[in-house]
């Protein structure tokens, strides 16, 4: 294979993000029609991504896990979040957030990757249910989510809390 | 005003859960058109609820607050989750769930003082924004959402992870 070549899905790993990797996160965040008004892909990076970045490290109900190529760049992200509940029983529930894949790697399994390893993680958990909420301007994300089995059972509503509304939700 | 009179919202005070609550709570959760099912609100509780409690009690990102009659017993509760996040440069969010007010208290302001509360809270931590999911089964909660604000841009989807699916989602 040339070193042009795409990376094929099987030389990627599955890992929790350490803290190198945020530059490359980002990148990936912003690299999306609805990411790029949001965030900040610039250099030095805000320095609120590495206090974010730390405040996910630090706490056991969450992980920021990424699928890295063969070079040990992220090239997909996700956040799982663990919500000890009272609801069902007092099962915890299980949330994911921020899902991301590169333009360049879509289309090859890695996301169905990431939900299986964040599917693992929830189970070993004890959760029983795994949710998220998918812009409704996405339909492929949300054509995505239901062949991995998710239902459209419920509305996904949102506030804005933030006083200026400077950044569109 | 008679001993049976009804309790004035006036007279109601929002605070953080206690492990004393514990029945109440279970009590408003399972006195619900789709809670019925979910819960087992018996003498004596199943030990996971307390489980459970005592795993948002001691997580400084959850937060049960419930709204106490004149007697102190919780009539309305809900659960913040406050989620460190990178997106959106950086600032964290909140999410909330099991959202139940007893029966006989609504439609006195109840849950929008409920609401008050956690969207302080979720301004106190930083959070830019505050999203929830509601069942599409539930189209009086959506328009209780709506009138606090919230927008139904996003798809709430679900992901059954229960082996043997003995309790409906």
């Amino acid at each position: 294979m040339s070193g042009g070549a795409p990376t094929p899905a099987g030389n990627i790993v599955l890992r929790t993000a350490a803290a190198d990797d945020l530059r490359a996160i980002v990148h990936l965040l912003a690299d999306d029609a609805l990411g790029r008004a949001r965030e900040r892909d610039v250099d030095p990076l805000p320095d609120s991504y590495r206090v974010a970045f730390e405040a996910i490290a630090a706490d056991p109900n969450n992980t920021l896990l990424v699928a890295a190529d063969e070079d040990g760049t992220p090239v997909g992200v996700l956040q799982l979040t663990v919500i000890p509940s009272l609801t069902y029983q007092g099962r915890p529930r299980a949330l994911i957030e921020g899902v991301r894949v590169a333009a360049s790697m879509r289309g090859r399994g890695l996301g169905r990757r990431l939900f299986d390893a964040a599917i693992g993680l929830a189970r070993e958990r004890g959760c029983h249910l795994l949710q998220l909420t998918t812009d409704k301007r996405r339909p492929e994300a949300l054509r995505f989510y239901q062949s991995l089995g998710f239902v459209a059972s419920h509305e996904g509503m949102k506030l804005d809390l933030s006083d200026q509304a400077k950044v569109p939700l």
